[in-house]
């Protein structure tokens, strides 16, 4: 395939107007001496650029646009629509955010804005407009950034305009206040409405509030977000047709359905932000470079912001140590994007992200931190055989943002961390070096087919067209495995009766008559596969199926655990329980034996990884001691954080 | 003593709203099967039945109480007051409750109306007086379930509805505003109010508020509910005045004082759910059922609500063992209920219950909770001799809401758990199958010399009067048992100064001078009773008593821990300290002996209880594991979760 | 020196408003009777004083004025307008506080007003001028004590009218909005403004607000208490100038800065209650009463308020242990106060403190309490030679509001507890018996000079010009030891680049690049000093320092931890980690020795302290068990919580 870019980006978001133009010259210098080929610039402008109502001053952004395009550096350019100016929220108190219980958020951090403010989008689509008729032809302009990281502090504003939003959004789904009352379940609890205008926003309530509310306001929010995304979209294509656009996603962000919004960029960016003190925290960075991916339908993604070393916003910011930014970054060239971004440029001097890291930290360029910047900038620079191209995939995870919202709801069976049980899953395949792509549940029997392997994990909340069509797919010869707590709701969250699973239920051949939450416990189980469950067990009635493992202890003791079922040439497998890793290690080695997939890794080790890209495998040690392993049949050892590129057979 | 029904009754709440008339066939059906004599219905209707102001729909409300009819199944009908529906909070938004903080509580959920809302009466008691015209003769009728659990979501509001509503109460309590304050004692912090009209409610407050204002509102809230009741009963009573009135408890709520509700119902129901994932949660429901018919001055009593299996509130909603629900209904029975309903009939498809189980399930009656139900209903309508008995009680603690609102103000000697110090008190009686009744603060001479035995478990506030009874009936031959902390305060808050304990003082021969909390700490005792104290200890002054065990560490080593003191032909024991289960087991040892009462069971036995009520001795094993015990002097075994009924001697 | 008073102050709140007069005069025979010299009244008085608008009720006040002067007790008498009463409440809703978002806090506690409500100053002033001119010549008055306990509960407010005044204090501080846009670092995330119309009070926002904004309304909020006890006390001076003034600070209280304070109040007292359940409290309460002297430039100081034995209002209230009320009284007396005063006299019947305890208990005159009380009484009036004098203190600890306030913003590089990091530092001085001094950052040369040891706990943010006379300090022959996070920012929150530490690079000889925190984990060393690291280590580059021990794990393994550089004819050391209790006493060690100051103490004893102030020695063992020690030479036992008092050589 093709890239967007000529080689690997690098660099990072840069906001000169926090210093003084003569450390402008600086930068220059520096990014040059680093490898960077692009800046962010203009993320949070607006103030400066707008400095009063209709009252622009650009010259300060033009310079440093000459300066960067003078030395050769690329510019992706932010509408600087993130965080509103004082003197517009001054002059409309009204588009403050409101929280649940009905707070109003003050100026004074940034986001400053409900996502149904019409004040709001008025101004900012002034502004987007100037910002495209002055710039669209800058020779330094290499995309567009749209806003910043939509959602990432206020999603759900529950003020007067958005509840307006929110029941013209309702009337425009649902059409009659009768079809409304049917899917919410009104019935219950005297909830019954007669007209839209009854209806309002999930604010705090005495107790559990509406399930369907709670959805479709969930759902709405997204929305609301992405309706200012597309109005600037909308002004930037006109203006300037030849300029990619982007804003960038956050990975697995609770709040926002990213299936939904990747039709709307024209490549999709992320900021990522794995714990350097948490030695897992390799797994979900994986999991989200592959989630890019999938989002772009297997294009090629860019990287847009991750830090060099700490970030100030946990309770405790640890750094990375030596080598490990150059294995997260290597990480996501590796899984798909097409380089490596950073927030930010130069460390703040003042302000609440000063203690971030930088490219140039605090400490100046002489300094660990921009010595293993520059270093890694002539590293990327040198590979080869990577840049546009896509990623191998036998396996495909099904992932929903409506699931994630059901497991969110109050009063359900038990608490449940749906990343995480998305995780249990994906490690397996990533630990054998198995390629791994996330599928919405509006794939076709086409995206389908590209899998040998799909698994469910935890989808408790979907459609049932899509389980028809996985039955199909398993008649076909896909293996499919399907998690505890899948298919317990549709899409409305209405319960399936019968025992749960819907059209899986003939897939699999079992039913699930009732859960037996057991938080905190180990699970133990008999059977031909081994491991725990945790937390977590069901009464399974088995109709047509092979029990592979049978619950050992607890309620359901002698009851399926896990079950698998042949169908046409493939299999069907469910777990009803919670796996540890070498359950969940298990299934999925049997499930790849069973349609011949292998891994690039035979033995998994303990933070490593590998992963083929085009021309080039990436084999990435994470963890902070040495590790030796096979990948593809020859034997490696790698020191701590380090990582070493070959030439893909 | 005659019961209301003529048979144990049995059954649940019913919602046919919530599905097709096509499930309501099969309804009435499985009902016959599983042996339902009862229905509750209509409880969160009000939305359907009065879609919009003033406007009727009773037409499906008739169907199903014909078909219910029909199929001898009788009706519990609610007034469907309890949520009011969507049209109304609109056009009355001040209705809304306001919580502590200001936030006022949106609609979505249910109970979304101030206890004082005018509003909220007015439009509750029309739709009242509609239900009771049309349905007063309907023959399905069996009683009338007023509203449902008042307060479990909003007891307090702090609306402005409810600052007039309290100023009013406290006018008609006071009458003037130098009693208030003296009673408040606003000399201190210059709390000082010239005129009610100055007076407020307790809303969020930068520090500790008044303790006698707090202790109003409890009050207050607690009234304001009861009035609400009072309103519908009244119209039920004068329109249908030979139809039972009940509106159903929740066991040991903190927020509405039962004592003063049970005159105002026909009998009194309870909802009951006790935790199945807790080996203990049978203590707690037995001292509830024990406390309903306590409430109703010993008659027997109605579980108008229990879960088949799991709940839905709970974070973790563990299902019940097999058995496990037989032994919770025969544990109501055998403790004065006429039967056993739940909630409910059949489980929701959608809304924020749908999680809760039910008597069919989501997985259909080709199940393990609805063979159960079906099995229940069988052994139900073949227990004889119980409906209408009472049970024996030989003991009685005193039970006071005033004491348990006193536990929750700010700024106490320490943290101090009331049920579950009324539960230590308790819970060596049930070991050894001795009857307890609960007794309110206002038991007259008469009440009191039914018992035996009278224990206070943390009785922190108590008016003067019940103290000097208990004084004149340890004379005559009682046994008192006084735990920590009892007496200190009068029923206004204020300290019983010289040694706290009033009246008690001479009876006990102890006073009290100062307190040692140690938290999370055994405190050793050396004495003649074994055990432990938990986290407390008490500087006691001894002036006339035994000294039956000291302290042996801690601030307080070597002062008097538990005392008895001989008056009359009579005992008074004094306990400075919470004590371990083999402390409090080993002092109601003492004090069952020395007034001659002998329990069922000599040797307790994990989770096993016994209870004689009419003719019928029930023998519960309440436990996971087998039991062998000796009752009355027979010996016998119990598998897990079994219970036996024998005839009683 | 002289003191203010002709023998040790002995006494307590007195609140005879809370109680019939009968008691009033059973109190004064009391207190002759304990040695009661000074009793404070009238602190919550302002309802009973002014029960309705300028309508006042002086005449029980003039009684028990006059009963106390006839028995011989001198008064300090409060203002009373520390809770407003709620007729002015009523009339002036808008002199309500409000909190961080938003929820107005109501009347019935107390302090129920904003700090810059005009409608509170203006009444309270008029109040005051009442009482000056009422008692201003009562010869029972000893001092005036201003409000009380300022910003115990309401520090910050979010009301208009602080909003307002916050507008006004910031144009005061900058001048333009230019100069606070600079300050402020507006430049980030767009937070510009145009005009000071357009700033705001921090209430809650969407994320992290400006760390200028949040340290300024920090700043402001303490002036406008400020501001409120200026009014009151200019009141007083003008009417009665020979009264001495004070109010009482709180210790090592988070919200207002007393160093700014303390000029305003004619001598310094104190609240303190040092938690008789943790036997580390003695250390807190010593820090405190060396601070309290400090604030008064090493005047004495008077110890407004104890406990005698258990307080109310933590979770669970420990009453203190026999001797463990002398050990602290002897304590602050030791260290600097010319008395000891306690809350309260009698101990409440009713109100939010009535389990507070008291001089007079809930028990009475017979009891444990009331005996220490006496005894103590007697002891203080026997002690010679101690009231009015200083104590010597060769260690001075720079400590800061602005620094604390530093570490409380959002988004640091880990959690840090400024006073505990403060005490880690203080705490080896206090082991070796060495007298300690807290000083200002605004330290001239001269007060600088007085100290042989000069430490910075976690100084965070500071000014750059003490960073130059620290310098100087040392080079003239000073041992200067600098925690970790000192200096990393100035006084503006503003990072010192090039390696933080601002001048102090150069004394020091070391720069740091990056921080390493690592929560929860003991960090070992390698060097000449015994002891462990805590929670964190740095990247520190040695340019001109020995290193005294380097890390020996980590993520900055091998590299420096303790750093000295020898500057003239003193030394500057540097820790970067937090010390564990044997690597502070290890650095101190070696700082004391290198500057030949000798402890009372050679070898500290858990518990024990010894302090020398006139011509006493004080020394008092804390722990509860027996402690033996060597002071000054001379061994000595001390039962568990014995002090005993010896002529100093």
């Amino acid at each position: 395939m093709a890239s967007l870019f000529p080689t690997l980006r690098y660099g990072g978001d840069y906001n000169p107007e926090q210093w003084p133009r003569e450390v402008w010259d600086e930068d220059v210098a520096l990014m040059r001496g680093a490898g960077v080929t692009t800046a962010t610039v203009g993320v949070f402008s607006w103030g400066l650029l707008e400095p009063s109502d209709g009252e622009y001053d650009f010259e300060w952004l033009d310079d440093i646009m000459d300066r960067l395009h003078e030395g050769g550096i690329r510019v992706i350019l932010a509408t600087a629509t993130a965080a509103p100016p004082a003197w517009l929220v001054k002059a409309h108190p009204e588009m403050l955010p409101v929280d649940v219980n009905g707070t109003t958020l003050a100026f004074g951090s940034r986001q400053s804005y409900s996502p149904s403010s019409s004040a709001y989008l008025e101004h900012a689509l002034r502004l987007v407009t100037k910002m495209a008729e002055r710039y669209g032809s800058h020779p330094a302009v290499e995309a567009w950034h749209i806003n910043n990281e939509y959602g990432c502090h206020v999603t759900r504003s529950y003020d007067a305009e958005s509840a307006a939003a929110f029941r013209v959004w309702l009337e425009a789904r649902y059409g009659t206040i009768e079809e409304l009352n049917r899917v919410w379940g009104t019935a219950f609890w005297s909830q019954h409405y007669s007209s839209f205008d009854e209806v309002g926003v999930p604010s705090a309530t005495p107790t559990f509030g509406n399930p369907g509310q709670n959805l479709d306001f969930d759902r709405f929010s997204s929305d609301a977000l992405l309706r200012l995304h597309r109005a600037e979209h909308e002004v930037l294509r006109r203006i300037t047709p030849d300029i990619p656009i982007t804003t960038n996603f956050m990975g697995f962000f609770p709040d926002v359905d990213y299936w939904a919004w990747a039709p709307y960029v024209d490549f999709v960016t992320d900021d990522s932000y794995p714990d350097p003190a948490d030695p897992d925290s390799y797994v979900v960075a994986a999991a989200t470079r592959d989630l890019m991916r999938s989002l772009g339908g297997g294009k090629s993604w860019l990287l847009m912001e991750q830090a060099p070393s700490a970030v100030n916003w946990r309770n405790d910011n640890a750094p990375k140590a030596p080598g490990q930014h150059r294995g997260h970054t290597l990480q996501a060239i590796g899984r798909g994007s097409d380089g490596a971004l950073h927030f930010q440029w130069r460390q703040s001097k003042a302000g609440a992200e000063k203690f971030h890291s930088a490219m140039v930290p605090h400490a100046g360029p002489d300094s660990r931190v921009h010595r293993e910047v520059q270093a890694l900038g002539a590293e990327l620079a040198s590979i080869e055989g990577v840049i546009g191209e896509g990623v191998d995939a036998s396996v495909g995870l099904v992932f929903s943002w409506d699931a994630w919202w059901a497991t969110r709801q109050y009063a359900t069976p038990s608490r449940l961390d749906y990343v995480a049980e998305v995780l249990d899953w994906y490690r397996p395949f990533l630990d054998r070096g198995v390629g791994c792509d996330f599928v919405s549940v509006e794939a076709t029997d086409e995206v389908l087919a590209q899998y040998r392997v799909i698994v469910l994990p935890s989808l408790v909340a979907v459609p049932e067209a899509l389980l028809e069509r996985l039955d199909a797919w398993v008649t076909a010869g896909g293996t499919l495995v399907v998690g505890r707590q899948s298919a317990i709701l549709d899409e409305n969250l209405h319960v399936r009766l019968g025992g749960y699973l819907g059209a899986l239920r003939r897939t699999l051949g079992v039913r699930v008559e009732e859960f037996a939450p057991c938080a905190e416990r180990a699970v133990t189980l008999d059977g031909s596969v081994e491991g725990h469950g945790v937390d977590w067990q069901e009464f399974v009635v088995v109709d047509d199926a092979e029990i592979v493992a049978s619950f050992a202890d607890g309620l359901t003791a002698g009851g399926a655990a896990v079950t698998r079922r042949e169908q046409g040439t493939g299999s069907a497998w469910y777990v009803a329980t919670r796996p540890d890793a070498q359950l969940a290690g298990a299934v999925a080695a049997r499930a790849l034996a069973e349609t011949g997939v292998e891994g690039l890794i035979a033995t998994p080790a303990p933070g490593v990884e590998a992963v083929e890209r085009g021309s080039v495998r990436f084999i990435i040690n994470h963890s902070g001691t040495e590790q030796t392993v096979t990948v593809a049949g020859e034997g490696l050892t790698l020191a701590a954080h380090d990582a070493v590129l070959v030439p893909r057979h």
